[in-house]
C-alpha cells in the first residue's frame, strides 16, 4: 500500500496538483467562482445566436449547451466563501451581508437552466426560446443587485 | 412574438451575453478552456487532500467532486479550436499537429473521469483512491506531451 500511495502521490505532483490540496485560499475561491461563470458564458453564446435567429436552430448543440449550463449552475456557489469577499472580484458586498436573497436567486437560476435542459430534451423550439429568455432573466436577477456594474 | 423577442433581447444585453453571441474569438477559446481546466483544479483540490490523508474521507463530498470533474471532462476539447494555438495559451503546438493522439488522451481522461464518478457512487474508498490515482495518471499523460511545462 506504501508503494500504490508513493505512486499516486508523485503522479499528483507531477500534474501540479498536490501542492494546492491542502488550502484553497480566497483567491483561489474567486478564481474558481469566475472560471465558473466564465465556463457558463462560453455555453450561453451560441444559444444567445440561436435565440436571436443570428444563427441557425440547431436542437442537438441546444441541447449540449443547455445540459452544460445545468451541471454548472451547481458549481459556483461554494466559491462565495466566507474569506473571498476583498479581492479582484466583481462580487458585492451584499452576497455575503443578505446570502439567503443571494442563495434564493442562485437556485433560482439553477431551476431554471434545469428546466431548459428539460425542454431542450424535448425539443420544441419555441419552449426552448422562452425557456432560454426565463433563464436569461434568472440571470440578470443576481447580477442586477450582487454584481459590480461594469 | 416580436414584444417577446424584444424582451428577451434585452434580457441577454443586460446581461452582457449579446454582445458575444455573434463570434468567439481565440482568446475566447482558450479562456474558456482554462476556465474550464480551472474548475476541474478546484474540485480535484479536495480530492487530493482525501487521497494524502490530509482531509477525513467523505464519501460524499468525494462523490460531488467526482462527478463534476466528470461533467466538466467533456467541455474543454471545443475550446481547442483551430486558430487558438498562438497566444496566452500552455497548450503546445503538437495539441494541433498531433490531434488525434491529442483526443485519445482527452478520451482516455473522460473515461477515468467517468470510472471515478462511478466508483465513488459505490462508495469503497480503497477503490476510490485507486481509481483516483488513474485518473492523476490521465491528466498526466496528456500534461506531459501537449502542455508547456511550468
Amino acid at each position: 500500500m506504501k508503494k500504490k500511495s508513493a505512486i499516486l502521490l508523485s503522479a499528483l505532483l507531477a500534474i501540479g496538483i498536490a501542492g494546492t490540496a491542502a488550502a484553497q485560499s480566497a483567491e483561489d475561491a474567486i478564481e474558481y467562482r469566475q472560471s465558473v461563470f466564465q465556463t457558463v458564458k462560453w455555453n450561453m453564446g451560441p444559444m444567445t445566436a440561436m435565440a436571436k435567429g443570428e444563427k441557425p436552430f440547431d436542437k442537438d448543440a441546444f441541447l449540449k449547451h443547455a445540459t452544460r449550463v445545468e451541471q454548472l449552475s451547481h458549481m459556483p456557489l461554494e466559491g462565495f466563501t466566507p474569506d473571498s469577499d476583498l479581492g479582484e472580484t466583481d462580487a458585492k458586498p451584499e452576497v455575503w451581508s443578505k446570502r439567503a436573497e443571494f442563495e434564493k436567486r442562485m437556485k433560482n437560476w439553477q431551476e431554471q437552466a434545469a428546466k431548459l435542459a428539460q425542454v431542450a430534451k424535448a425539443g420544441d423550439e419555441r419552449a426552448i426560446k422562452a425557456q432560454f429568455g426565463e433563464l436569461g432573466k434568472s440571470c440578470k436577477a443576481c447580477h442586477d443587485d450582487f454584481r459590480v456594474k461594469r
